[in-house]
């Protein structure tokens, strides 16, 4: 097997073939083995995936990847942050055992022709504002399920509407691998944990501040006897004292089921936000207990 | 495990569940196994299929389920014949080890929402005249696939274009399976053998051979030096003297990339043709050699 080798980094696959070859050497020992699929930029979030993953598994594979497919033409590509060597270095000193970093024409080779699609559970929230994300997140997760063929893969809930969107595709294919959710982490002001909270100046970090104080403050009200409306509208004041006035989305959703939530909360829900803050669209979310 | 018994059929796993547990323990023996993916109502054209199969794997297993999803709605899904125990015969007799006969139910259970989708390869011949055909082929097959996770699978050639379809989405999704064509069985008479002759009365069945007649004539004239536009429109006579004088296709077509040829051959290509006899839309395929 042909691994990228360096002192302070972790053996680095770079091709199916060798992300194979390792595994099968672990299989054969009867280890168990964790999938954590990234975009790289890691963060102390993803160091709470991987410390999930170990809970799951002998082994654990962080896969970085940033996947064109899932990106608009307007979107942010190009500009997305690549830190591959100090991201190496972060997973080795959380414990995980391998990294997966394939090309782009590793994945996507000439001839390519293949899209998923899922209905349902897509409509609404990320899936109404950018509508490349889910089809280009079911292809390059599909895939990295299938070339790795894990025992377990772990993602965040910070992306709660791709949990959901992941699990129902993994159970529709019969992709023979446990879904598991992780929780949001958050930075100690409060900010949830992301990659691209490194476009925020620090002024545009006090304003995103207001996203989980609003999502809080939702989770109150209805604690407190409000409909979903109710709740959200009386929130506003908090984003607009932030001078955040308009955003993607700022909903109260089924925990389950990701439908929209007016009245009465009677069921487990989650409250979503997603707005641009500067140069960073920031995205949190929030479990809601019923009344 | 769950397996139907009955002293002249083989075991049958009607349940993912069912089916992976038997797999598991041919796999703890070191077992090569082989999936033929079927939509039963078995003729020698299928068992041409396990033979192939037996050459591939140390077992067989044979998975019979009419799709509900590649059938348009005036088509024949409700028609199409079901023969389960006559086919778990005949499977036995030719040496396969399992049947996997899964309900609808257990494919697409309530909430079912993903779907698969192949450009390119789908353009032209059955992706123009049946558009729900390969999207449900593929999501039966990545199913299929997944939920027996088989070193082989086996296709027939009868089928060409499905076969070049599922070869590139199972590239295209890492399926971490070896996809093999089998050729094209035919009866005694030359007719293409298809679940859907059950369907021919004997004067249907003779106006039917003028289409491998008619391929067969392609495929000459080519040799003979004839461009695959002029073969083909002198090869009409013979559809017409069998009083067939339309069809959904009759074309010739490059043999892997599936691309429309009209001039000169010079590259393997493939002459196919479909068309309505009697009560059964029929198919039929034939290798060309270039001039």
């Amino acid at each position: 097997m042909a691994l990228d080798l360096n002192a302070n980094c972790l053996p680095t696959a770079r091709t199916v073939a060798d992300l194979r070859d390792q595994v099968k050497v672990w299989r054969a020992d009867g280890l168990r083995i964790a999938l954590v699929p990234t975009m790289g930029a890691l963060h102390i979030g993803h160091m709470s995936l991987i410390e999930e993953a170990k809970k799951h598994a002998d082994k654990v594979i962080v896969s970085i990847f940033v996947n064109p497919t899932q990106f608009a033409p307007h979107e942010d590509f190009d500009a997305y942050p690549r830190t591959e060597k100090t991201d190496s270095e972060l997973v080795k000193d959380h414990g995980g055992h391998l990294i997966y970093a394939p090309s782009g024409t590793e994945m996507y080779p000439d001839g390519f022709s293949t899209s998923i699609n899922i209905t349902g559970i897509t409509n609404g929230l990320c899936g109404d504002s950018r509508p490349h994300f889910f089809g280009g997140v079911a292809i390059v997760v599909s895939k990295l399920l299938l070339q790795a063929l894990p025992d377990v893969a772990i993602f965040g809930e910070k992306d709660y509407q791709q949990l959901q969107v992941i699990k129902r595709m993994v159970a529709d294919l019969n992709i023979p691998v446990e879904v598991v959710g992780a929780p949001l982490v958050r930075d100690e002001d409060g900010l949830a944990t992301s990659s691209r909270n490194k476009y925020l100046t620090a002024q545009d970090r006090q304003q995103g501040l207001a996203l989980h104080k609003a999502l809080a403050n939702v989770a109150t009200l209805v604690k407190n006897g409000k409909t979903a409306a109710d709740a959200l509208k009386a929130s506003e004041a908090i984003l607009n004292d932030a001078e955040i006035t308009s955003w993607d989305y700022f909903e109260v959703r089924d925990a389950s089921d990701l439908t929209l939530v007016d009245g009465p909360v009677t069921r487990p829900a989650r409250a979503f936000i997603a707005t641009q803050v500067g140069k960073a669209r920031l995205i949190d979310n929030w479990p809601i207990d019923p009344a």
